[in-house]
């Protein structure tokens, strides 16, 4: 069971490819989400600032097959491993990662 | 400049061995956590449910020593590599990361 009180319906879900490792992005998903994700194999979110789900890639074509779903020890963050699809450009900037600038 | 206001003065931030790319953990940093965590060189979170700062590893002597902190592209959310000191176990269960349970 996940944990989805704690943040008023969603838990965070990082998502980290497969084969190399990196970290590619963060979203949150609600029960909703989680059950399309595992239904399709594909990654969906739930969008906090439209209010509705969307798969990442739905548009570009880059989307993220599922490869593995595990959850944290305290059921209330999850980490999809991924196959990226497309490009395999991640990042609506054109990077391969969301996580490309240092602070 | 981090995006604290999407949620609430809160940012996840990913927590990521720098040696193996294993994602070990992940928590909440508010302001304060980050610049506690810039400050020491250890990672600090801000605990949602009691409401305070914590550095991870404090008791345990299990710390996380930054490596490097990246931002996403939209500013709201972190991935810090780190260097495990102590046993390298993170998790409070002493499994070597939280996310060891598939789903």
């Amino acid at each position: 069971m996940i944990d989805f009180a704690k943040m008023n319906g969603l838990v965070p879900a990082v998502v980290q490819d497969d084969e190399s490792d990196e970290v590619l992005m963060v979203g949150f998903m609600n029960d909703a989400a989680l059950a399309r994700t595992r239904e399709t194999g594909f990654v969906t979110f739930f969008s906090r600032t439209r209010n509705t789900l969307w798969t990442k890639g739905e548009t570009s074509g880059n989307r993220l097959a599922v490869r593995r779903i595990l959850v944290d020890c305290d059921d209330d963050t999850l980490l999809v491993r991924v196959e990226r699809q497309g490009d395999g450009n991640v990042c609506h900037t054109g990077e391969r990662s969301c996580f490309f600038r240092e602070i």
